[in-house]
């Protein structure tokens, strides 16, 4: 693989940069990390994804690959070596392809409900977001983790819960994910968490949270003057 | 294939279950269609979709398979007979998978807005779907189809769009795909409607319509309902 050229434009703070920093590192892959300024984007940015002009990219050997779930199908297409991050049947595939895609869809959007609500609709919101996680942890029944004794594309998708969830709980004062309801979601983080790749991707905790607190300051301003109009 | 038993629990409204329809037609599949009532649901889709209990499934030797472009990822991999639905180079299958991608998230999305408004919104909402539109359009240059001589994937995904556009224009009073602004995409749809399979599967026009409008007006309704309040 010496010919190899794999790069990775992204920015610190992007929990889907992230998921491809693990996919490549799960694969022993070496690559370049362009770190991107979103207000001020490379020109190489915006040429390799003109469309969506979003991180991450993955460039390999001089081609563009935009999305990180399509990164993450083209990882595990081309480099064959070391775990693979989906199951090689054909139907268990598709099983994993659809709590990814749940993982995506409805755990992720519901937990941005919970960062951009106050009060009552907080407290909805939070309910649909652990009913949504209590769904996902069917999946993880009688393993380790998602992709079973190894992380797979499930685990990866999913991965910002581990790293992000307890930072939500701190900024809304609320539990999400407790040992009774979701044991577990709540062994598998802790199972994340205790992995070298994570501990070696993972993003100063510090400004990851003064980065969501901005957030969330901001949309909840934007939506209490929205009330006022 | 002799053991095969291949089922689709379906409606015949459903530009998601006609996607799978054309795919398996493109396959030369034999399959049982099972048609669903969805305010009735079997015990079947409720057994094989227990997360979001929606069509279309398809039932492969008993083993379902839920979400439409999922379906279609199923069958490239399962059946490798007739046309190949995504290329087999890594990178060539990234870039289908991404305009598949748009063709749900951005062009889909952008016209249930111009389903759902009028006046000043509608007109906006039907200049972001064009501009959508023009921008899938730069992936057919050169092609007949997106996926080259035959439609793959992002044909596809895309196919609501010759099926259902001339009806959104007819309910809305807009032009929206024209000859000198889209006219890739005009002939496209063009090609799209000749294709036999496509003939064969078409749902009953005037059935589509009325579905259509109907939503049109209860979106509506709705909307003028939650300006009153």
């Amino acid at each position: 693989m010496g010919t190899e050229e794999v790069k990775l434009y992204g920015i610190t703070l992007s929990p889907f940069v992230l998921r491809v920093e693990w996919a490549l590192k799960l694969k022993h892959i070496e690559y370049e990390y362009v770190t991107e300024d979103l207000k001020n984007k490379s020109p190489q940015l915006l040429q390799y994804n003109p469309v969506e002009k979003k991180v991450p990219v993955l460039v390999h050997n001089g081609k563009p690959i935009c999305e990180s779930t399509l990164i993450l199908e083209y990882i595990h297409e081309v480099w064959k070596n070391g775990c693979p991050l989906l199951p090689s049947d054909p139907h268990q595939k598709a099983v994993a392809r659809f709590w990814s895609k749940f993982a995506e869809e409805k755990c992720l959007y519901s937990s941005f409900a919970v960062m951009s609500n106050v009060g009552e609709e907080l407290k909805k919101a939070v309910e649909e977001f652990r009913h949504n996680l209590k769904t996902l942890e069917g999946y993880l029944e009688g393993k380790k983790f998602f992709g079973g004794d190894m992380i797979g594309m499930v685990d990866i998708v999913a991965g910002w819960i581990p790293c992000w969830v307890g930072m939500i709980e701190g900024l809304v004062s609320m539990t999400i994910v407790d040992e009774e309801y979701l044991p577990r979601i709540k062994a598998w983080i802790h199972d994340i968490l205790e992995l070298d790749l994570v501990k070696q991707t993972m993003p100063p905790l510090d400004k990851v949270e003064a980065h969501m607190r901005a957030i969330r300051e901001t949309v909840l301003a934007a939506k209490s003057v929205s009330t006022l109009n």
